[in-house]
């Protein structure tokens, strides 16, 4: 395959936008499909062709899904416009959506059945970043489905992992990956209460723990939520970190591997969305240790996650 | 003060041995203490002086203690040879062991009320990195005795940070530092005993994990160690952890701060005590994900956590 | 309807036995199902007919359901032969399983629009309660449709308690009854590490709780089973009580609910089935603190739990 | 000894005063000491006599301390005019107290130097109990010594446990009865903000628990209060309640035993004192189920817990 490969993606959230902007960036010739229309128009400026149904999007080499949730995806696959019944033999379908182990399984299965190839290639990086085409990428598949992508992986992120030759670990690994970033800002959370309330400037902290051991991208971005409370917009929902705690649980039940921490941030996010907080940034999931410890002044416009 | 200020050091386990070391690599006129002597030897090899008592240790402009636990640093400030007896008017007690906010606050009390001056400097870091002069230094106290140290804590770190002047808020980002690395520690315990059953390679994973959002040193320090299972010999043992973690806890109580995960380490680190798990490496915490979901056989030998 | 009822009865398990003995030993006309038949050996001693498929069991006024799980009992619901297809215009399928929440209003409203007449009964007691008549009801549905089956609910328990139009609202009750159980089994064995470990006697220790504010069946039962760590034969083996904490989990979920101590529970059950022992008694989870605890000996003969 | 036996009361709460009241009903001769001395006046109209210090209220056999926490119990024991310079030798000093285990067995200790008599004999009941001579008494101490009280345990509780020859091990069973307890009410708090939230009645929902599996007065008398939301006046007020669990918790960290329950209770109660509900009855942690899943109005008046 070469530069001039034909790729669909289906789901143009802020995710698969990014992604459909790199890869025309890199010269591909990408056609988009969006169940609302709207979100194409700036991918068409660009030179996208738009695809008025699902099987459209499925003519080329290749067809990436970029969804919200194993519902989503379960449908674009199936049926009789599905990707399954209209992909070409032999073609791709890169599935980058965070989904479920047990989908990414069961995709695996039904793909082969039908004699198309299938690869999970989940990705980590919030939407400037995927805009950027500096995404890193977790893929899992088969060796020669891979280097088939590559030039695609290659468009959207800055590195690859390939990480095995079952698809469903891909889907693991993400999965386990923002479990350990809901962590993240769960102790963050916690710990700002605590000095908060002993005195202590919550960006000073912040300042400190990221020139210190904890200079990772992860606590500089999120330290800065937390430490400000800018919880809108929304780079990461938490409705969506929700579903993904859900997922980790759900592997770690399949798997009979107890997480603890993950169920502490299962019922963290529940008390976000009973407060009506499922459309903050995930990093509002802070909040409640500040209101548990109150520690400092509830939010009480708009998105307020006071109860 | 100058570079010939006469510093006491109190307490040489790995950190205080570090520190001492660093102060005389300065040029700095170091006594050193500790209630077994023999630890005194290699610094005593390389000019330190050896002081018989506590008192001994506080004839110069400073004496820093890094001890244990409260009970080893008010054993040292009380008493008729204390510190707080043997100080000469003025001068300093730097205290850089993690000790409990409460005791850090009476501690100021009880060398105010003396004419001593006193502040608290923690570190974070380990043997090694005090060794090489290269610690986080967290300072707090009023702001010309933290002068007057300054070039003491040049010395001892790469970098301080001033915080407050009240020293016990150095003892609460301290502890605070300590509860957000031991749950990294329990994050990545839970998110391996995952992926490990998933099939996927723990050493991979932490590559995967530091190559990307989580490129801090304390997720390659303690990802390595978990991903290895290396827990001999311990650069911070799992008692001082469980230590600190009960300090935190405690900083919690006091503030009314409930802190969920910190709740969680303490009970992982009792179990880990329970198993007879204490002089292993605070890092050792991780395996007790992996028992509990069986993912990997208990280690059988010597300090071994299995059951 | 009067004492010649016709009732089939579907799922021949220890608690499904128990029922159509009693619905027998009532003076019912009672047809009975199982996958496998060597179940129905003792009631077809007694009189019983046998239904060759689940369509012959559905060919009198009422059919109960008493399953392990939802697949169990969607599928003899669904199918060309299953018991929306073949039950009789009117009669009424009563559901007597531990299923979900979504379960059950999804078949209330199946059966409504096959127009089936439908109720949920999930019932509260161990087998020899089950066998002896003197099971604890919850029913909810319409409320001619539940005076219908009055008589057959008077034979099966010693008390039906009525609790709304919504048959699934009878589900969520069961669910969150068989958390209480299972978090008084959990805080028994938190407790007994305790005391354990504190050197009193375990029994002692029972018969005193028993014997003041705790005098409920379920502290006596539980207790003992606790205290003598007796879990075998299983009354209720872990595998379907785990199922149930997922249950009572997900209709919080569905209805924005945290439960921390059913996210507790949740582990527990997951590190108990990791370790093997999802044949025991529920009450073994109990026996997970004492193994944190390292307070006994965890046991090593057949369904050990040891690690 | 025999009835005419001379007893001080130190301490005379809620239920000092009702331990006093029964003493005096029984016949015995009786001194009552307070800090606050309005407190006695309903004593001493029914014959009491009142001590004008700790000192005098040691003239007798025996003085009984019912008070609120280890500072105060500590207090009254030491110095020049406590229990332990006051008693007359071979007096007996009885505990009633919920104090630490380790106040406990440092007070056995130094009762033995001194060549008094202690035993613990904790108390379960709430303040009507109390003053009904109804508590159930959980003694400890060596066996003549308990014989010796035993007129004073017969008039004060209606059966007493003797459960060993330590007195610490019943200050053990009384704290982890009060984590029991405790736990019991955190489950019906979840249980009660899921089915509300379910549309059930919580009231409704309380009869049918406690005519079933749960017919303890533990279920009883907490389930009407968690479900009416009745938490003033407080039978126990939460401030003590947290306190007990700080005990428990820490008895657990003594014998290295993790209380996963415990944890959440702590961090339960932390929660309520930080939205300033430490004077409301321990019951009131049940809202916090609530607020966490927005079940139900949160109570804005006086002692509110709202946020």
């Amino acid at each position: 395959m070469t530069r001039e490969m034909k790729v669909g993606v289906i789901g143009l959230g802020h995710m698969g936008s990014g992604i459909a902007a790199s890869l025309m960036r890199a010269g591909f010739d990408v056609t988009v499909y969006n169940r609302t229309r709207e979100k194409a128009a700036p991918l068409l400026a660009k030179g996208a062709h738009l695809a008025a149904t699902v099987r459209d999007a499925c003519g080329g080499d290749a067809v990436i899904t970029m969804l919200a949730d194993d519902n989503a995806v379960n449908e674009v696959v199936s049926g009789n416009d599905g990707i399954l019944a209209s992909l070409p033999k032999d073609a791709i379908h890169m599935s980058s959506s965070t989904i479920s182990v047990a989908l990414s399984a069961d995709l695996t299965e039904r793909h082969a059945r039908a004699g198309r190839r299938f690869i999970a290639a989940p990705v980590f990086g919030r939407p400037d970043v995927a805009a950027a085409g500096k995404l890193f990428v977790v893929a899992a598949g088969s060796s020669d489905t891979i280097a088939a992508v590559q030039p695609l992986l290659n468009a959207i992120g800055q590195k690859t992992f390939v990480i095995s030759e079952t698809p469903s670990a891909a889907n693991l690994v993400k999965l386990s990956g923002n479990f350990l970033i809901a962590t993240v800002i769960e102790s963050l959370g916690e710990a700002m209460a605590l000095i908060d309330k002993g005195g202590i400037d919550r960006r000073m902290y912040v300042d400190l723990l990221t020139s210190t051991l904890f200079g990772a991208p992860v606590y500089k971005t999120y330290g800065s939520l937390v430490a400000e409370r800018r919880f809108e917009p929304a780079g990461f929902p938490a409705l969506l970190a929700r579903k993904d705690i859900r997922l980790a649980l759900a592997a770690g039940e399949d798997l009979c591997v107890p997480l603890p921490i993950a169920s502490l941030l299962r019922d963290r996010f529940l008390a976000l969305a009973a407060r009506g907080g499922d459309h903050l940034d995930w990093s509002a999931i802070s909040e409640l240790a500040a209101l548990d410890s109150a520690s400092t002044r509830p939010q009480k416009q708009d998105g307020s996650i006071a109860a």
